[in-house]
């Protein structure tokens, strides 16, 4: 039973479904069919405003085309210690943005505060010696599996727009977001001072799909040649935008992601409840961080059960990640490993 | 009708049943399962050697990756003046290389000969007022839709290698060369001294799927990291793994070739039939150039029928791209219509 | 006697007494002293207008800092294809771009033509596979030792800014230019449409001075900090400002230019009489291209002249260029020799 | 009286001198003057072993391009959370690495330990998500004042070879640091496991020359083409040589540090007897750090006094910088100042 990541889960019928259907007969390229136009509409309507969206097909190449709008080459981005941006992405932001410096932040719970924000700002504009701060990218949900509230975000908004910093929302895990706090998809971008959207759908059932979207179009005018240039842009526009349409029909997306948070919550319930396991920080995704002793990851493993290490090899901190597909009766199975261990291991 | 491009065409069956086939379970993810592993293999052995391959989405990203293993920042990539890589990819090389320079160079039928090529070097090899003569990049099939022989790429290579530069391949419609030229891979290739090469599907039945191949693999060191910071390695890599094994298995990627490339000797002899048409370059791939009398281009356009002029809105040369799936019927029926509008109008 | 370039001249005793008279007492750096802002006053005297002054110590850099202003990395600089920005500066416009595409065109006598400039455009502005078509920059004087006049100047502007483009004059010669074409600086720039000149000071008498002139100093916003990023931000700026308030002081670099000028057309003049000797191009500022037959060439070599074949070692064509401090005896003496080996060898 | 940097002094007579004796005659440019050529050995015998020196005018310069030999674009570069690469060079590093990511790191009194550095190590090597370690950077004399002493370096490349990172020292107070530990250039560089030095001269008497030193010739390779097309080629190299070679003529270089030295010891040694007054690091170059209490900050600064407060706009701890020509009187009218108001405002 894999619990190593929602990006080793398969793709969900439905979406597989609509790449067959638009298999057949010509189209023209690079996102001037009526589905990829269609997609658009569809996403104007999910987020309530007029947008720019771009479709793309990995969330790093999400991430750092959008950032790349938002900071120049000589520009700051401030992000949590821990974003998916600053550690795991090889570089790809400030590749994209041509040189800009990504400042990492302490947060508590994966998530930046307001406050955190502001103790760097003004930070040094306007002085040539210094990269100019330019955007401040938060993860929704984060990278330790919390959820940023509307208000949070708005604070840590308002701190930013007051001093000319747009604002980047790596929404890899967006829906799972979404369906824990129960509000919408503008409360929790636009409305709170959003300003780019990554909008994920590969960690959520489809085979490899993300948009870009640019709650201001005008922002966004050198987006498709950014795009483009980098190797994004393809072809058959219709293998996103049928993926992308799939994802949004009869809200696809949001069923997914409350399957995948209801595993995690039951999870957790049951790991709460074993004493040799902590929980390290409160559940309101899809994932759950508990330390384990050692033994016990041993004897897990030992049963081939299969997680990360969080953030290193030799951690005790373990990552399950539960996803669109994740069934009840491997969450039981893990939860009946972890006590059975516990109880001997501990 | 449509013969605007093959990109406009949609998805072979085989290539969307192996997603489907791929579509459950659990599995490593970023290219360690076996799927992606087991490609390698299958194109080592199609190939006829080691090699190191990645796969990404789109032709732009494997041309622009592969050129970046071959030239620096300060480096000149020679090229066709036609080619894809600088007319056509908004600056993707540059950006991959960090701002290498293409110099086009002239060419009969879209091809680049040794001579030409030898004329532009040493150029200023070694001196630091001049970007250095660094590869030379080549497409296979070309832009005019012509096929370079082994002969002609081993002089090409030779030139360049006997000068320090690398060669890379632009093979977007690689099978279509190999499928004129009845050679092997191999001998289109590393044998004739190619270095890297962009294999390519998309074009060909794929949804969006490409594979560079360098064929020195010591020379691929940076490539995996190149890949993640330009945002183009999947995360599910059976995405693009399970189009790839299709697209090889019982040589699809050949057979489509065939096929298209018989429907453009089809319509190639038809055209030629018609006194008011002229072909511009030899038919050696799925593409046919042809210069039209405007009012013939007029009433085709005004019957449905779908295709681009080349390479601009007033130009009288038009190009007519078949495909995997390009039926006779739907060349009988152009070939027809200009039939019955060169009598009429020429 | 050396005619290879006006760098390899030394320096003005003016322009080092300058430095003498700045070595001592302490100063704000980077600019902020008030022999800089003195300095700009006097430039904008100078040209009579409002603009932003960047000083920098290379040629090369005032080149690709002030490109760097007009063209985005999916940018398109067009541009002689003799033009020191694509052929003498390893792809440095590339680098500060961020990749930005250098096009070459055609022009007799080293300029560009309005019309040629018309017959690229708007190429392919709006289309994504394209690099967009973002500036023109022309060399005044031009790489043949020509100048464009007033007129031409406000006719490839008027082409240029009709369609979106920024004009770039790299005038690294730009007071030769002045010198012979008796017009105003104004005249030459803003009044004709250029938007950024790079105003050279170091081949005319300077040690290493240059200053990129902005005529639209919003326009240079971002300027002050890619020049600091670049590693161009001198600390000791005063290093920079005396020599050019020195270089301006009492018209030094118009008189300078005069003299080189003279000394060119005293050596044009001289030639021009001798049968064997071809000019190429025009004289009219301080460079003249001529073709020797290959003994006259081997001769003037053997008795210790210095000059550089054009544009490669094979070339029988020669440029001979004047500085600010040639003396009349060494055009004599040059011309002598000329006609001696003329007569002998022709 | 101004203690604000040692970059707001002026030019040494000597170096002056040397301008001027260099000033005329031609001379081939870029380089390949006698004089570079000799500098270039004198480098040698000084640092007792082969380098390849490239010379450029800034100490941002030096730095981001030596680093761009170390680190790819996808490389990682160890520093102090102070270093100047790190917060005073507006992204140099990443300009010219491509984007490499800067990783700050703590250390007391502004040095980085080998402990710190081995605590990051091996940090993902090998991994495609996470940019590659690949140098470590320090400052010598460090930006809190302090001296790295040979077996401190030693340490530190011992644990950066070990895991193939290069060793990068920012020597823009290289002489500050020689001159206080009493050791050869070479033990604190090559012998130490240095790999690349910016070999600093604007602060310390010259108008702006630098040498970059490579000390592994072969990994050079690239410089030249890296500073043309940086725009740091200086036509007129004579103008670095000539201040280069007065500077390192009868050990100027290492007078200027000792005096600059002398006085910043003075200085601490008078403050420190003030019991008002703080010192914040061990003196060891030409800079002091003292806290002071606020009113007494105002009142030097009442009397002209010239001073940072670092780092920001409300510390009340100020920099104290010392140059090669700062006169004891200066040193002593600050203190008799600080005395003063120390008592009256204490």
């Amino acid at each position: 039973m894999d619990f190593r990541s929602d990006n080793t889960a398969g793709f969900a019928p439905q979406i597989l479904s609509a790449l067959a259907a638009a298999a057949d007969g010509t189209r023209t390229s690079y996102g001037e069919d009526e589905q990829s136009q269609r997609v658009q509409t569809q996403l104007q309507a999910l987020f309530e405003t007029e947008l720019a969206a771009f479709f793309v097909a990995t969330g790093t190449a999400a991430n750092a085309l959008g950032l790349s709008l938002l900071a120049p080459a000589w520009g700051t981005v401030f992000c949590h210690a821990d974003a998916h941006i600053a550690v795991d992405e090889c570089g790809a932001p400030e590749f994209f943005t041509g040189g800009a410096k990504l400042q990492s932040l302490a947060g508590e719970h994966g998530k930046l505060s307001a406050d955190t924000l502001a103790s760097q700002l003004p930070g040094g504009i306007g002085v040539v010696h210094h990269t100019q701060p330019a955007a401040v990218s938060i993860s929704q949900a984060s990278e330790a599996g919390t959820c940023y509230r509307p208000e949070e975000i708005a604070a840590l908004a308002q701190v930013a727009h007051r001093h000319g910093l747009g604002v980047h929302m790596d929404g890899a895990r967006f829906a799972n977001a979404v369906a824990h706090l129960g509000v919408t998809p503008a409360q929790l971008t636009w409305r709170s001072g959003v300003d780019v959207l990554s909008f994920g759908a590969s960690k959520n059932g489809a085979l490899a799909a993300e948009a870009i979207l640019v709650f201001d179009p005008a922002r966004a005018r050198s987006l498709g040649f950014r795009r483009k240039r980098a190797g994004h842009l393809f072809s058959k526009m219709r293998v996103l935008a049928a993926q992308l349409e799939a994802y949004l029909c009869d809200e696809l997306w949001l069923r997914h992601a409350h399957h995948a948070n209801a595993m995690a919550q039951r999870l957790a319930a049951g790991l709460e409840a074993i004493p040799a396991v902590r929980l390290c920080h409160p559940v309101e995704a899809n994932e759950v961080f508990v330390d384990l002793p050692e033994p016990l990851i041993q004897a897990l493993y030992a049963e081939g059960f299969q997680f990360y290490r969080w953030m290193d090899d030799r951690s005790n901190t373990v990552r399950l990640v539960t996803a669109f597909n994740t069934r009840p009766q491997d969450v039981e199975a893990l939860l009946a490993a972890v006590k059975q261990h516990a109880g001997s291991t501990g």
